[in-house]
């Protein structure tokens, strides 16, 4: 099969660098451009020494540049920071090309509530309608013919694949559901602050932004609209000290007491064709090492008879499931292959 | 001032190994015996080099024997499993000793609450009456007079003190409290095991008995004393890749909208005069490792108003305020120091 | 292409967990086969829940049985400790089999010195002259036609490919070598224990067996071939908190004064045609992470003009390229497939 | 005893935050200034919340001033950059302070040597001859007088007490030393930079400025006071993924075959009064863990017979020893007070 050429606009972040990572051994999607300001003129391996031995790490850096990008690639990854990527999607897609958005600049349907999370008025609001939600569980179909695509949240994702099917199916009320979710390092991006040190975050935990993190009109949108109803979700997040993975611990009250093999039952048949997603055996509850480099969420269920609640423990790797491995999903589909192709990838265990 | 002195009974596990720690620099309570049959004969310091150079090093470690301890201490720390505990304790009490129990032998008021949860019947049930808990915040004057403390399970600590004074003061309903825990390692005991090796934790996060765990009738006991009603709590742990520390995040519906200002003003009336609890400013979150190897239980506190919801975030250290400085602080109260004799300790920090 | 059936002897450990992951994904080899006295009867992934979802996960594991092995693969990974795997490797091959053996068992030419090291009398020492040693980069033609492979140390990977072009074109002298090498936690195996429980290896770091560790005579005899002479060398491991990799720091006497970039160009043409080893640009170091999960061998170059010595620092993944990826280029070139079927894996960053 | 006020200038790095550390539990050493330009006017605990409680945090941190510092300190840390600190210790000696070092300004006798490594012309040469080396092990007595220490670097603590004994009893060649060390991230600073972010230090390791790290010549300076020659070392630093600690395996031919007993009662002997350095049992093996924290410098010793090689294992933590905790027992000394006033820590375990 033949190649396509694919750039990346923004390459010194950790979704960046995990884009390089996943495309340099992707059998179609070619790397091309990779660009960054700060770093152009060297070839990508002299800032990422592990590409050292792949075509991708001889990819030249150079400055974006929405010509040269459009004479010399098919889809586009942009890696930068939300403000910034509206005005690179709208400037990219005008050339011609397709775009994987994995900033928060196309994720929420309502400019409105994106001004109120972001603080920032958006400047394309008219690419809103157009921009699909790049959760290929959810918008496979959508997302084959989009020519933008908005990647998800690391965090919505692990989310709302773990609500998703309880939501369809009305096993648990749309009120007081609670996300108590935890991070890897990676999650907090590559910017030197003394916060994210090393010795700032090694043997240690803690809480940020509790109850107003930006994800949370994410999530609520896209729960939502699964469970045909507005909801409010008290989403909150912790750092973890490790690399990669996310894992979500989930509370919600069911509708109506039932044994946990009825809700896994349920889970199992609405991921059935669903390969990405494992709903673990009753008893067995995830780890982010299980899905380390992956594309998998694994889903754990707990019902608490105590409590008359259901407890989803959902894994993923932040990165390359909540991040750019999606994005490869997202340009799979966009570009006619499987939307796992490039992306079969075994977990890193240990 | 005279030493006192104490042993220590089941010296190879964490809390033993973190009583060693906190004894061989405390001013008062000098450890005279140590204990495990299968390090009998050994000096302490040859199988905890670290202690090379402290008198507590040269202490030689004997099989247990009632009538050696009566004969050399006036106190002694049992740092054994439940179960096996319990009768120790009934006989170092027969020989006159004051004793404090690390274990959950005598935490539970009720000997069917504790069959249910632990599975074993109470083989001294007529001591559990006379057994103080081990919070000095709660129960300091108790303690005083005690001949027997049981000494607070890791998780209880974090989440008792990070509710108190709401519950004490009606701030939130009874109903839907959510503990969502995350403990590090040291907490799962130095039992060879392979899901605790290190490459099985390190870069990774799991959670583990989620609704079943068996703190959880030790939590709902004392919340329910401190509200004047029974409670029902949905206690959830998890396991984080660091050795030492507890962070807890406890959600529950406020009883009225209020301002967290005002939540804190509660907060800080009730630890006014408890200075190991440090009511963080309104905006900061606690971290383990600002309580690192201390006494310290640090708590911060959101209000969500999209919620209605009060979220307390408590940390302690698991093995310091957790399990074995608490124990020396009832040590020390039962022997009529000062409840922070040789416990006065700063943070490490990095 | 057809698919070659491969078994795994000895599944539990990091080495048969490592196989379980690069086979998983191999394109022609596939795993039909998994042993374990301990576990047999459960599907592979019962174990190892991150194989979900993968045909390798659904392989049943079973008591080892060469007739059955012989029945149902074409060649068997040993993956169990010296001492057990020699009597497997003769059972096999003379059932018709071929084999790689991770073990010591085969490494070493000569079995009077197997004696010395390991404390053993060798089984079935006229296997020693048919055993091929499985460095791809000095022994891929034999390796071609071997029935038996003995795969190397860890270590030895490093340490051998770190001075191969040094001894064999006369750079250094052959005393005074020393290695001083540090390895990640998962060449400690999987047994429980409590040395390796995560809260004793996890931010520490120590020395062990200093110059009497069991891979030193295998790293004498291959520096000794490539020298042409005896080789004694001085080699010292250390313990990393971390999952995987080795860092081998090494140093030895130039025999003439040159500039690191003479060496340098020595060391890039020796490796010209060998892609796994990647020979840094001069002022560049090799680090673990650059090479996770891969048979990249990392190699930095340093002379100190002041000691008039070479310092050569490589990095490998001693679970992949140290042991089971290793392996899987052995029983890659032993099937008539390119080294590097399935091993064209980018590193894990971060 | 009545209390000594102390200041501390310069509070937003490592060194800094372990002085605080030390100072707010120290029992005569007072801090009563603590000075940053970039934080003044908060209380110390603002920027280092787990000093919320000690009086030590309600401290206020004022930008640097000579006089203010000499009417309210007898004795000043300064734990600022090299090249900062020679002016700030000419102008608080001149004020008649007493001063405390952390930077390498003084530690180097020869101001020429300094250019060189350094890259700097020394402003204050005229002060080098009466700063004291701050290692108490050999300079406690001159360190008792002295109104200037230059507290000694992290790794040469670990070098030079390790090898002491041995070169001041002629036990080891004085050419072809090497010191392999490896340190803990929190030697390399609390600046922010993205190569010490978490997600690139943890799970990996690394080899950096191997043969000309600026420690080097204040190594060669005092082991050739040791010995009595000239000597050049070969000393090379790594980066590990812990938060505490250095150990350095070093590594010197004997002058003559001597079993390791030999050896150890050499040492012993030597470090007989000094109860800091702890000269572990033949067979042993220090570890980081076991010095966290602390004063301590654990020492392991193997003698190699098959290259007669002597190989020094010691370990320190590289803050308390190797920085804050040194430059306390300094200030101890240079105060009247015992050196271990304040220091007698016992080990962070696990």
């Amino acid at each position: 099969m033949q190649t396509i050429p694919v750039g990346l606009v923004g390459v010194t972040g950790y979704t960046g660098m995990e884009l390089a990572r996943i495309l340099a051994v992707h059998p179609i999607l070619k790397l091309t451009r990779a660009t960054s300001r700060a770093e152009a003129g060297k070839p990508l391996k002299a800032i990422y020494p592990f590409l050292e031995g792949f075509p991708a790490g001889d990819v030249g850096i150079s400055a974006p540049d929405a010509a040269d990008l459009a004479g010399s690639c098919k889809l586009v990854f942009l890696a930068v920071p939300h403000g910034a990527a509206m005005d690179y999607a709208a400037e990219l897609l005008a050339a011609g090309l397709k775009v994987v958005d994995l900033s928060a600049d196309f994720r929420l349907l309502d400019a409105g509530i994106y001004a109120d999370w972001y603080g920032l008025t958006h400047r394309h609001p008219q690419l809103l309608p157009e921009a699909v939600y790049g959760l290929p569980e959810l918008y496979a179909e959508r997302i084959k013919t989009a020519k933008l695509t908005a990647n998800p949240g690391c965090y919505p994702t692990s989310v709302i694949l773990g609500l998703a099917p309880a939501l369809k199916n009305g096993l648990i009320n749309i009120i007081d559901i609670i996300a108590d979710s935890k991070s890897g390092a990676s999650g907090a991006g590559r910017k030197a602050a003394t916060g994210m040190l090393f010795c700032e975050v090694h043997d240690s935990f803690r809480a940020y932004n509790l109850g107003k993190h930006r994800h949370t009109p994410e999530i609520e949108q896209e729960l939502g609209k699964l469970a045909g109803a507005d909801i409010t979700v008290s989403f909150n997040p912790h750092l973890l000290p490790i690399d990669r993975g996310i894992l979500s611990t989930i509370y919600a009250k069911l509708t109506r007491p039932m044994p946990v093999e009825e809700v896994r039952a349920v889970y199992a048949a609405h991921y059935a064709d669903k390969p990405w997603v494992r709903v673990l055996p009753v008893g067995k509850l995830p780890e982010t090492r299980f899905v380390r480099g992956t594309m998998f969420c694994d889903i754990g269920l707990v019902v608490d008879p105590r409590t008359n609640r259901l407890i989803v423990v959902s894994a993923i790797d932040n990165l390359c499931r909540g991040a750019s491995g999606q994005a490869v999903a997202c340009a799979n589909l966009m570009s006619g292959l499987p939307v796992d192709a490039g992306l079969n990838l075994a977990p890193m265990m240990p």
